[in-house]
């Protein structure tokens, strides 16, 4: 699998409305938590399809115990691109099949988020997974392409006139990071080689750009991430830099470092060790020290810096564990670590271990709930992205 | 009105003194606050003329109870581009007419800051306020490029060489932003379109011009903020990116989004929606989310986060009224309110409503004075720009 | 001298073991504080050579009563590019003689890392300075070159062609700053007179240099700085800037001052003043103003802002003295003083002065140890870059 294991899938039950707008039933059934709905038809491609906003929605009515209204998904038509209000995230209905032939004849499945997979478990070959993102990738293109000549030329140069998502990537970011002294044809060759030879940093492009566009609802589409995230392009060309550190190839993993560091203003040195399913929110100003590690399917914001505290050399910065939410500015220096599931408030000045599923928020830290029986995460922040929700625990946090 | 209404303007008697150096009397007039004073031949444009150092100066010594030294404004005159201890803020005598024919036969008149508009109130059809300001521009280019030759290739490309503001701004854009798959041609034709098109986008360029000009010390002239400012750029590049959102061409959207943010360090998010009279300073770092409101005259300093909390679709971002000023490093959570002429303290973490004309300050962010009897600012913060006279009300801040 | 006065210098006895490696002595003579040994053979010039991570760990072992392993310096040999465990920062041994003729014949000296000097005292005259350490870069880049044919024709253009250090820092800095609209060869010939005409310039990047070399452990050679320190490349050309400003060329200083910040993210007004000797570590989203005034031998992390508090024009921006580190994300306001010696923790917010050799820390910052008797560092912060040890004594810090 890409990331973590995958649950079982459920199958639940849907029912058709007029046109392609339908209601899907079952959905107290998926257990708790974000998921995302699925559309399967028999012997073909899954294609997601997030429910999410609606499902959010329906969701707090039931908490404040308004009536639900599972009708409004009737609003959610293939040709609603962005829902109506025109504020929501996205609704992502690309991929959907137009000549629906019979919706009782497809299966809707429901996975949660903490666990999503694409495709889904079981056909996770690496290749086909990888065949089928650029599959997508290409049809988001060509859609975004039809519908704006400004961007067909563009489109074409970045992604249509690819073979594969390594050739793309490489193409892009050796644009990207190049100058008048590296040469941007250098650095394709350098990716290209890089992606095309080692399948390990072909599955974290893949990780990363699901785990943009399962928990950034301002990612509208795979395209977008690709073509637009600075930090996902700047944890991939790391993870070349990383490479390339590893085999000794020092002073170039530095150079492209430091482009790295001009072009996106993320700045992760090349011997920092990054797992994958990785978000890199925004990311302007990010910070990572050479000896830091991240485990995997972390969401970090922007301005969080992982540093060093300049007293001793060698090992000298912090350990991140899995599934860690690092929110906007925090600071955390030092050999210390932060352990599995665990969230670090926004702003906040962490200099001591952090134990696993605990949260430590304020300047300095503090854990939520205190020392002796901190406040127990249940989900796993990296993917919930949940930055508030310890407010009313926070002291006396009122203003 | 280019920005908020526009107080009746009050004459004041001034004495000339030798050359072109005078002395303004009548301040006292002028109500509390900052104020600038504006030259007006009779029938002729108005100058605006910054006294604000002398003026602050006078008042921080009747404060203190010192003897006052309004003669000292005899040291400003026409030649004294920047004053004499060359570390004050520019005094900008632009424009000011060389052949002063008789001063007792102009007039100055003073208008405050908070409502002070450019040109004055009755003459402000917006293509006249635009004509004025591009003429100021061009003179300020011109003279720039005769006393420093180096420039002047530079400024005959960005500024004398268009026929207007927006051309202007257009091409400089147009230049900062493209890529090698991204063409500057193609840029420039879109913002020029949409400036040419929308006269809300080009007041608000006014408005933005005039807000860096007024409210920061070390903005010297308007070409200045037009070439140098990356907060002016990056604001009128997002305001073209949303315009094109809201007209459902949204890939174009974010790929200009994305260039914003490589180049500027600047990521607004195309549907934030963002008022007139907004100053960026340094704004290295900004970070704005999808579903923000900001309104109108606010400021806000660098490394600025208003951002999600990641828990929940839809709309997600803090709501920011008028007059607001957001100190350095604030981060802002969530689908807060910020109320009219608040504060925000720099570094400050705020993740629940702010009520209007209160100061919020540490982390996390308390309101100055207790929740119960919060202290109501007296000015407009997002113009005053006043980040710590809450100090000595700042709990027991002493170092 | 480059920066400080230099200690006179000690020499101290040493002892060979097998081929390269040998044992030094004395070491307890060197005073407290990290220090660097230079090796030098009589009649030639000092190489620089440091031990610190050596000395540190062997410190470290003292305090803890354990063992001292100083046979563990037989692992450091002319071949250990880097350290064995790949993880600590590099042990520079570049330069160092393949001849060795008699090591009893050399010298080692040891120098505090604090009063550091390349090369010693008494032959500091600023050119052979100069030329020494031109020499060593193009050596360094010379290996690079041999073993990484992808930048030999990157590592010609920038260092290998060019006939000086000041020659090679502009060549680097136009193409790094240069645009279509100012050209690189306009910005090459600016830096290049400046640096050619003025001495104290090139002082100021020969102490820049040196000091990311001895502070930062991640900084593995004195070309890795030039090519690709975005603190120190902006650091440079915002010298330049300010005497460009200082000349009364103040629209090129600005334009100067823009295109740093749109490159580097590094935002340094052109009037404020800064010394010798000055680390910008990571550098990415510093803003320093007009009128803000920085010592020598300081270390200023990411992020860190200098800040006026817009109440009043003239001089409103802090005044930091000589020594002083300030961490990451730390905002200072006002104009307030940073006295020598001082530190200023990660994430602090600082409005108030801060005494000399004393510690700021938190939001608002308080000193550690309290302001009737604060606790005093003993050593200079802005050279160790001890970010952390005030942790204990920082009230209840414990999570």
């Amino acid at each position: 699998m890409l990331a973590g294991s995958c649950y079982a899938l459920r199958p639940i039950s849907f029912r058709k409305f007029h046109s392609q707008a339908f209601h899907a039933q079952g959905l107290h059934n998926c257990g708790r938590g974000r998921f995302s709905l699925h559309y399967q038809l028999p012997g073909s491609r899954v294609v997601p399809w997030s429910l999410k906003p609606w499902v959010e929605r329906e969701r707090e009515r039931e908490r404040e115990r308004l009536p639900t209204d599972r009708g409004s998904l009737n609003n959610l038509t293939a040709s609603a691109y962005y829902d109506k209000n025109d504020r929501d995230p996205a609704i992502e209905l690309e991929g959907f099949p137009s000549e629906l032939p019979s919706l009782s004849a497809a299966q809707l499945v429901c996975i949660p988020h903490s666990t999503m997979a694409l495709p889904l478990e079981g056909r996770a070959e690496s290749g086909e997974v990888e065949a089928w993102l650029w599959g997508q990738i290409q049809a988001e293109a060509r859609r975004d392409a039809e519908s704006e000549p400004a961007l067909a030329s563009y489109l074409y140069s970045t992604i249509l006139s690819h073979s594969s998502l390594e050739r793309s990537l490489s193409f892009h970011l050796g644009n990207k990071l190049c100058s008048s002294t590296l040469l941007s044809t250098l650095l394709y060759d350098l990716f290209l080689n890089a992606f095309s030879s080692d399948a390990s940093l072909r599955a974290a492009v893949v990780a990363d750009l699901r785990a943009a566009r399962v928990r950034d609802p301002a990612c509208v589409s795979f395209s977008h991430c690709l073509l637009n995230y600075k930090g996902f392009l700047a944890c991939q060309a790391h993870r070349v830099a990383h490479k390339l550190w590893n085999q000794q190839r020092r002073p170039l993993a530095l150079a492209l470092h430091s482009r790295i560091s001009d072009v996106f203003s993320v700045d992760i040195h090349p011997a920092a060790r990054i797992g994958k399913g990785i978000l890199f929110d925004h990311a302007t100003g990010v910070v990572i020290g050479e000896t830091a590690v991240i485990g995997n399917n972390c969401s970090i914001l922007h301005h969080v810096t992982l540093g060093g505290t300049g007293k001793v050399g060698g090992d000298r910065h912090p350990k991140v564990g899995d599934g860690v939410l690092i929110g906007a500015g925090a600071t955390i220096l030092g050999n210390v670590k932060i352990g599995d599931g665990a969230k670090i408030g926004a702003g906040s000045v962490v200099l001591i271990d952090v134990p696993p599923r605990t949260t430590a928020v304020g300047n300095p830290a503090r854990l939520v709930g205190g020392k002796e029986k901190p406040a127990k995460n249940e989900d796993v922040p990296g993917e919930s992205m949940d930055h508030t929700s310890f407010i009313s625990e926070w002291s006396d946090y009122i203003i």
